[in-house]
């Protein structure tokens, strides 16, 4: 052992290192942009779940199989909002939908999910870009592509959104944070 | 610095068991069983999402409000299944319920999450138990009690759920590794 102290600090570094992943406190999904804008879509598998709907949609829709849209945030950013009631600058959402179906199964009287996702939508808050953008991912490439600012999400969500740009009055779990620390609008 | 080599053995081993932690391989969940064979219910707001459901239950509905059931399982409970496509000893699955509504904000022709719970309900693989055991939790106190042999839900998973006990039919991001492992069974 050539230099005990160096290799202590080091060890340290490395605990700490690991002490923070395990915390979830930085933001791991937000590499960089491509030159277009795009990012590439997160692994949001074990992200934490906010919450899910059938059939809320901006368009009409298509029955007999409206979609579930499950909605996923990184769990540092998470921590972040159960904290001060906003989301962190970086923070990443993405809204999943799935088919649903009346009859699989066992299932004769409700609708369960089916299949592979037939959407993925990513909502990104950076400042660097001047807040939130919203992103269509193409599921073929795991690409986030960004949506133009005429698009109906934009205003829908500036008009609408209970806090901070996002549908948290869909997310029972965030509810009581955001009022206790007065970031709740009633929309 | 006494004994730099102990210190760095030390700090390493911290490091490993942070890293462990980071991993999510160990049950963290089931700390013990009560002299009723009850659980602390444990924190799964962070936990893995692996499906959700519109009014799929084992009785009749209450309409027009049919309740979503989401289930959770632990992270090191999840990455086992991954690898194995069966759930490893002590995994604990999580059902949560809440109520829907067709007119809530925006949203008018779907169906979104709302308020508390309505029902919780825990299942658990314990080879200590001989195998899974099925819990109902009461929210007051947080607890998952343990229900009887005699209930539905045992002889419902027992003949109709897809892989080891669990009705993966229902959660499409499981059936893949399922179907690789060979533990899939349609039903």
């Amino acid at each position: 052992m050539r230099n005990p102290t160096l290799i202590l600090v080091s060890a340290i570094t490395l605990t700490l290192a690991a002490s923070r992943a395990a915390a979830g406190r930085s933001p791991k999904a937000l590499h960089y942009y491509a030159a277009d804008g795009s990012v590439a879509l997160p692994d949001y598998r074990k992200w934490v779940f906010l919450g899910t709907g059938l059939g809320m949609q901006y368009i009409e829709q298509a029955k007999p199989n409206p979609p579930f849209t499950t909605v996923f945030a990184e769990p540092w950013a998470y921590d972040e909002f159960m904290k001060h009631g906003v989301w962190p600058n970086k923070t990443i959402l993405v809204a999943e939908m799935r088919k649903s179906v009346a009859n699989l199964s066992i299932n004769k009287t409700g609708y369960a999910e089916v299949g592979d996702p037939v959407g993925v939508e990513v909502e990104i808050k950076d400042s660097a870009k001047g807040g939130w953008m919203f992103y269509d991912v193409a599921t073929e490439t795991n690409t986030a592509k960004p949506l133009p600012q005429r698009m109906a999400c934009y205003s829908c969500h500036a008009e609408h959104a209970a806090v901070d740009n996002t549908f948290v009055q869909f997310y029972p779990t965030l509810i009581e944070t955001a009022k206790r620390k007065a970031t709740y609008q009633d929309r």
